[in-house]
């Protein structure tokens, strides 16, 4: 890896994208491992891939994905498609030997995910899920806070994911209100309060889940309305061993835009945490007199590593892309045998098999082991 | 009424007190309707009766509430005593021809509650419940924006209320902590977020309820450890109609003090309250250009009934007690013969039947219709 | 005082049932003191005098305050007229041996507050200002934080003031928008942050001050428009001793509703208060990690003296209208010969010192010494 | 520029890592204008030079920045070094024909900032200053709502910037304390939030300041104090023709990461700002039932341009480090010959004109007009 790392993007959408920035900044910011080289973008159509190619710096497009698995110079291979390719394209990549960085969530079915996890294993290579949200310097204060007894024995935890994108119930119906994309806030938001969770803690042992429509059909294109397959709303109630919890997660949540609210209770303390907000936590400490006693507001510092690395006075804020930055980085030290913070494809499966417990939950409406 | 309106009381703890505040000050915070003259106070012993007595203006005093409710010149009782002891009195009072202002919960029993109901519809007299929290103006305005329709029709709502006088481990062990008292935070608690939403939305209609101890054991005054038998978390998925909800409740919860969250969403916009900020709430309305769309915080006006009767000037803040004459203002306009806004004993009674509703569901591990 | 104490109100609107309320409460709230006679109540004629007198309890009322004052049976006086009577009507209160509770600001002028410090000098009794921001547990906890070195020496503060009832342009001109008002927001606002300045550090002693007017003139009744002679926004530097300050308020501040915020600045931490959220403080501490510092929302708590007489539970809120009846219990101790927490004529007269010395500074463009 | 511009990069502390990050962006975020080439970095150590050049993917490296100047390859140049340097290397860089993209301030002194002024007029090259913050999406957004007269005819603003880098007494006496290094928070501080002033309102036409020292001495590294020689805060008057403002700086301020709160108030409503919270803005219109008034919180959109270039989704946020890479491409676009959002020489100059007459009013006690 003297002259770099080969990299080829799959998809250039939002998280295309997203993967792209995060490639061109991560050397700079973290000045140690390997320069990305921008070897191989896949799009659609040949047009868009090689005007994407141009904007984001690659040496070559093509318009066939296995084209660019099949490229000898791409080692490592961001995956950014509709979950739906996600399977063929990282079982495609590692067995073609490549390193995988794919989107979540891993597929829409769990069969899918279980493919893709073994092709994970049988291959030896590095491959990780996108959950960046862990790689938030807040998170892993979070972690550390816990770790350290701050607030001692964890008993209870509420998680919410809020967004607002599909409340309009005049919002005209698409691909994410079909079956055919899963089943809605619990595979489409759920699953990024899992990988909190699971870092955190650990995976659900026992969930309860209940869906809801809040808009039974919506307008289609033509003119007349089509029923509403998916369900736009999901109330979860888990447990991971003593650790009761509450999750809920809703798209069609007006007013929020990148709600993920965690609340841990613990017998020494508590902490909350707003995505919203996502340069700040609070944390309560149950000692010294009460008169003095209250939730502490954190701004992210050089001292919650790695933020650091990007700016070294305190207050100034990270972004979201920013996160994703790191996520890379995390990456690349996996690939280069280090012990790094990601969610693989082994991790994945695990929050796969709790999403689709908790479906099988609200079709029996009953408590199901995880 | 033309020389007022004749006050007993009995119980002189938190609620007591409360209500002594409020019976002095309703009539010149509001202007209208009879003077309390404060007849007659009932406490457990003869000295403490007598000391409250004087401290609260009252002319008479009594360790033997039989004794109040028997006295020609109470016209009102308020009974603020432990839980366990509220049918017999209301019931007693009730028969002796009294209106009554009876706090919260209604009984520990559910036949309790029957009972009080009874009495009440029996009597012809007016019988209120101290759930206070309905008469926040801003819960009134929130109210009314729903009523007009403001963030369309509801669809999603999540209920938590969180305080932390219990969250200590090594607190001892007290009656609160005993079956006797109760299911724990689900009586304790989870009954003022549901006084809200009765208000608000009406009556859940199908439940299903977890509930989780914190701290299996505490220790007991003598040395030793005793297990706890109340549970101090309770999680509630519920529905009104179309309505999905969440209800989370926890008396252990480090750092909160007297929170009751509301979330309300609806297909046009949102709302959110905090009983920390009793002078706050936040709208958001999904109209206009989306990038000036965003939660409004109002403050606490004149223009939010009946906060006017208090201050003249917006922003300036009601303290908690300050609804309890409100609620007292309420009862008096009730017992005038007015259209008031209470809850009285058959309301509450419907907020016992959904609560006991959800302890069996915790016990049968399934939806229980209410 | 054994059977109480004769209570007498002239001026019966915002402050005066303000006064009318905490002279209700006082009692039962402290449980300790005389219990208030409400004796006798003036106001501007008859009819509106009895009809308050019936509201608020009082058992004689008259349109002719001197006759009140003359009333052998009331020994308090609650003087709660608009500004330019106030110096009359406590001069003749005291001569006649009663004890004053006058709301602020003192007087118009500066004689006028002279003459009332002098007054009250000479006839030996209590004489208070109705300041009662100093009242609020929260700014008495600021008050011990400070004392106890918890932010080591103050060396920076900022003070701000700010409502909306002035910010409408074309509000229609009124008395205070008359130089004969006084000043504008010199006066009406800024002897609030100055007398929790005065109780924290206390008086200025250097002053630079600017006044604004965001309206040169504003529409009359009749139609047609006239300049406006005061001013609605003062910005103030000054010092006292080594701290140095800024103090700005604005009566024109739209969105502003009740807004005293201050910034206090040590070698070792800081504060941070917005009376709009009266029953928070923040504070920041210097000290351990790095990593773990950041502002403490404390909720106030009983821990706060004396909020425990008003509610023994954390959290749950005072409101504006307890803080007087806070201010009437040190009153109370005060005529009791108990030390108090009040601001007497004597440290009134100093505030209405600072007031005239800014607006002289404004005039003639340069540093003041008080 | 058919094949990139060729970027030369001088000094790479905190700011210059900065410029690095921001020239790795700007393409794939903007997907339009020259792709840059990474030709050229200077450093004060051959070897640190050597070090960052590998970290930031520099082709040359060099400790002599006039090698660096004179390298033909090179077409636009940045300079992150320490203050004194920037008058000597703007003007040569320009001399060169060079493009500058200079950090604030301009210079220490103004003789060196006029000289950079008029190098530029001179050149005809493009020359800008790094006042990043004008370009958060949010401050654009208040600007157009300015422009749009949502909030009426502005007449007062409030500008606050406050940082805790100096606030531990104890912390050694460095360069900062020198007065060879400036006024202290005046020109360190103020020169932001006097760059939003600037873009927002024009530039002040009368200024009143203070400055204070809140440690008279410091200690020194070998033992003993020094007196320190700047101010840590400063505190400042000032007008933009009807417009009154007050401006408060303070790099003493515990708790203050990186504050720069606004605070603007016109005819017809208010916004509110804070650089902490970064991704927000609130908002206040006089319009409406005063019941349903309030404070708007809107957080940053892809309705924010350009924050859609790098999020296409709602509220997740922007961080400090993209407004750069904002700035970076203003500058291209600049150098192209578009109408760009920039602060240039010449705009510059008006700053430092402004704080240099706050300093002479600090001295001379008086306002004076700028």
């Amino acid at each position: 890896m003297s002259n770099g790392i080969g990299v080829g993007l799959i998809g250039t959408g939002y998280m295309g994208k997203c993967h792209a920035l995060a490639w061109h900044s991560v050397k700079a910011v973290f000045g140690t491992g390997p320069r990305p080289r921008f070897v191989h973008l896949a799009e659609a159509s040949e047009e868009l891939a090689a005007r994407r190619a141009e904007e984001f710096g690659f040496e070559r497009s093509t318009p066939d994905w296995r084209e660019l698995i099949a490229d000898p110079d791409v080692e490592v291979v961001s995956i950014t498609t509709p979950n739906a390719f996600h399977a063929d394209m990282a079982v495609a990549a590692l067995e073609a030997g490549k390193h995988v960085w794919c989107e979540k969530p891993m597929a829409v079915g769990f069969a899918d995910a279980e493919r893709m996890a073994a092709a994970a294993r049988a291959s030896g290579n590095v491959a990780i899920l996108g959950y960046n949200y862990i790689q938030n310097p807040m998170i892993r204060q979070i972690g550390e806070l816990i770790a350290a007894g701050t607030i001692g024995e964890v008993n209870h935890i509420r998680l919410e994911m809020d967004e607002d994108f599909m409340a309009d119930p005049e919002a005209l119906f698409y691909w994410k209100s079909e079956a055919s994309s899963g089943y809605g806030a619990l595979d489409d938001f759920a699953v990024h309060p899992l990988s909190l969770v699971q870092t955190l803690f650990g995976d659900p042992t026992r969930v309860f889940a209940h869906q809801a429509k809040p808009y039974a059909e919506r307008p289609i294109a033509g003119g007349g309305r089509r029923a509403v397959e998916t369900y736009d709303i999901a109330s979860v109630l888990f447990e991971i061993g003593p650790i009761s919890g509450i999750l809920a997660a809703n798209r069609s949540a007006w007013g929020r835009k990148g709600r993920i609210a965690l609340q841990i209770y613990g017998s020494a303390g508590s902490i909350v945490y707003d995505q919203e907000r996502m340069n700040e936590l609070q944390a309560y400490r149950a000692s010294g007199p009460t008169a003095d006693q209250g939730f502490l507001t954190v701004l992210a510092a050089p001292g919650h590593k790695p933020y650091d690395r990007f700016i070294p006075a305190p207050g100034h804020g990270l972004g979201f892309n920013d996160l994703k930055t790191i996520e890379c980085h995390e990456l690349l030290r996996a690939i280069s045998g280090e012990k790094a913070r990601v969610i693989d494809f082994a991790a994945g499966l695990e929050i796969e098999r709790a999403v689709h417990a908790m479906a099988r939950s609200h079709d029996e409406k009953r408590w199901i082991d995880v």
